[in-house]
């Protein structure tokens, strides 16, 4: 169970595309004023991600003013914008000074059907067409099917390969729909990268609560490049999170992780696009949930105490947060207890220690409990005497 | 890209065991009363899962008495209980009604050095003479290691042979600290399916975002059974969501899903549990979430409106909630403006609707809109005569 160390040294090349500015705002909750955007486009800057993508110029007015204005914040971060696959929109993403283009259609047969009506044939021969015309400008550009995982994968092929030969730099594996699992995203992107010298990039969506593995599984397959959002926010219930995604990137290769994200800053970014956005950060939420360190069992307290790393494969210190113990429950156990009295500066042997365990588990049997109860029937049993005394 | 269809046999055959009466309880914001575990078990049992996993009665007279009761409830779905892997709590356990024992032991070497101080040796010992004395009982039991994936495979496959031997019906995969990803679950399960003959139980957290796909991922290597909570309340941040499970395995096979589980009680089981910890069902949760069904861009909404499988993988009907299409937004097209216009009963050409079209974008690029803010719009437009007047 030692991971694969080529899987551990590619997260140093792995490249992050956070569209919290264009996938984000698809987010039914989220509208983004200019403003909001470069704070959300600097906060991502410095936290470390490699591109940032924005909505197509030719969505709005004002679409189009915040791309050519957040092009110009001269941010280390490249910025992207995400339009059809169409010249019209080819060459206002141009004009906008974006640094690349992300052009995107649907490639399923129920998109094709219901969408734009087109065949294979005719998405070629445009894709061909605008992948020139963007590439013409010196312009990074990406083509990616939309529903990837409902197309036919022989239609997939030959459309990368002839996006590649027009020169696209990336092409795009896209769960559009959130109906992938990890092993099909890892069987249909090794068979990519199989066919492909150019980057590969994965886009998918939660619907079924797998967007970060199956992004992590398109890595693993030999993916170079991965779509984030801030907390997911995105159509429907969103894509993956960016913070998930870090973390589980983390668990396979810490120090690399902490050479290039700064991971403490995680928690304010998404506390700030949370607001935007009109959510609360999930109770759930890997790494900055409100009780992602908080551990309760009493033999999981035994454990952390003596040593984090048994129930702890990220280390609360790296993200800039603390763990907890909650010791006021039914479920706490001595040595959980035990640490809170010494918390206190209140001595208590082993057995003292079990007889205030159980007058713990006993009141929180009656009623929910806190700290504070806790802490009231520590001392009372100290002042009794019916452990020993308080030292220092 | 379409689904093995052993692997779509296999979701009729697959064993639930929810643990929001166990796991669930270890979350930081959960106490639950008599009443509503017996409310949650209820609740359960008319969804459908097979099994209802409980706090261990050693835990607290408390946890003792309501699993005696909940035992004798007659659900149809079997009572459970999980308990160190110790004869003292065997014995507790055998004597509260429960009709399954579900033993756990710490494998890894974190877990023998700082936790129990055994090594697998004595575990195995310990585990041998616990398990027949389960058994001997004639009650189901189950021997699962604790943090399976930072233990040596070696260990854990003699661990599973000598439980099964000595009579064990089921052995647990565990990712107790969330560090495992969907392809190591499959490697780790499918050697566990190729060792013993009994059943496999797989338990994840989701410390990394994956837990849901990690469950997944045990299933399709051959686990038997798959531990949940309602919204995956439990340690930390928690472990698989019972409902994007259940969502997961819909996409493989709807029907066999339909058919076991009653969809259209999920929100309602959701909803109850969320107040009863405390916490509000995340904005990106899978299927009962705010937006799980709302469709926002442009292109989505056009193809959404001709056939909703385009961009829904999961029939909303099915789980008695409904689509949206927002339409107040900068990123809307005419064809959702048109719909919405029909919606009104205000009839409105291609050329009419683009129109409209542009001054919604404009008016959502000034400020945050509102479908009312559009209604008015469309009402505006007809009476002035801007575009063909409302038709019946």
């Amino acid at each position: 169970m030692i991971p694969n160390p080529l899987v551990r040294a590619r997260v140093d090349s792995l490249r992050l595309i956070d569209t919290t500015l264009r996938e984000g705002e698809q987010f039914a909750g989220a509208c983004f004023a200019f403003e909001d955007k470069v704070e959300i486009a600097r906060h991502l800057d410095a936290f470390g991600v490699d591109y940032i993508e924005l909505t197509s110029p030719v969505s709005s007015s004002q679409s189009r003013r915040d791309l050519e204005r957040i092009a110009a914040l001269g941010l280390r971060a490249k910025v992207l914008t995400h339009v059809r696959c169409r010249a019209d929109d080819a060459r206002a993403a141009i004009e906008s000074g974006a640094q690349g283009v992300d052009l995107v259609i649907g490639t399923s047969s129920l998109l094709r059907r219901f969408s734009h009506g087109k065949d294979i044939e005719q998405i070629l021969a445009e894709a061909v067409e605008v992948i020139q015309l963007v590439a013409s400008h010196g312009l990074e550009v990406r083509f990616s099917g939309e529903d990837s995982f409902r197309s036919e994968l022989a239609d997939l092929l030959w459309l990368y390969r002839a996006a590649e030969v027009a020169g696209a730099h990336r092409v795009g594996v896209a769960d559009t729909v959130g109906v992938a699992d990890p092993l099909t995203v890892f069987d249909v992107v090794r068979t990519v990268r199989g066919t492909v010298r150019c980057d590969i990039e994965f886009h998918g969506h939660n619907d079924t609560g797998c967007a970060v593995a199956n992004a992590f599984a398109a890595f693993q397959a030999g993916a170079t490049h991965v779509d984030t959002s801030v907390l997911g926010i995105g159509e429907r219930n969103g894509i993956t999170s960016l913070g998930a995604f870090v973390a589980r990137l983390y668990v396979v290769d810490s120090e690399a992780v902490r050479g290039r994200y700064d991971l403490a800053s995680l928690r304010e970014l998404e506390r700030y696009v949370a607001r935007l956005a009109g959510v609360e950060v999930p109770f759930n939420n890997p790494v900055t949930g409100p009780c992602a360190f908080t551990h309760r069992a009493g033999i999981h307290a035994k454990a952390m105490l003596a040593e984090p790393s048994t129930y702890e494969v990220l280390d609360p210190g790296h993200f800039g947060l603390e763990r907890s113990i909650d010791v006021a429950h039914r479920l706490t156990g001595w040595n959980a207890v035990r640490h809170r009295a010494g918390q206190l500066a209140i001595a208590l042997d082993e057995q003292g220690a079990r007889e205030l365990t159980l007058r713990i588990k006993a009141l929180a049997d009656v009623r929910a409990i806190s700290e504070d109860d806790v802490d009231a029937l520590l001392r009372d049993a100290t002042a009794s005497g019916a452990v020993p005394e308080a030292v220092r």
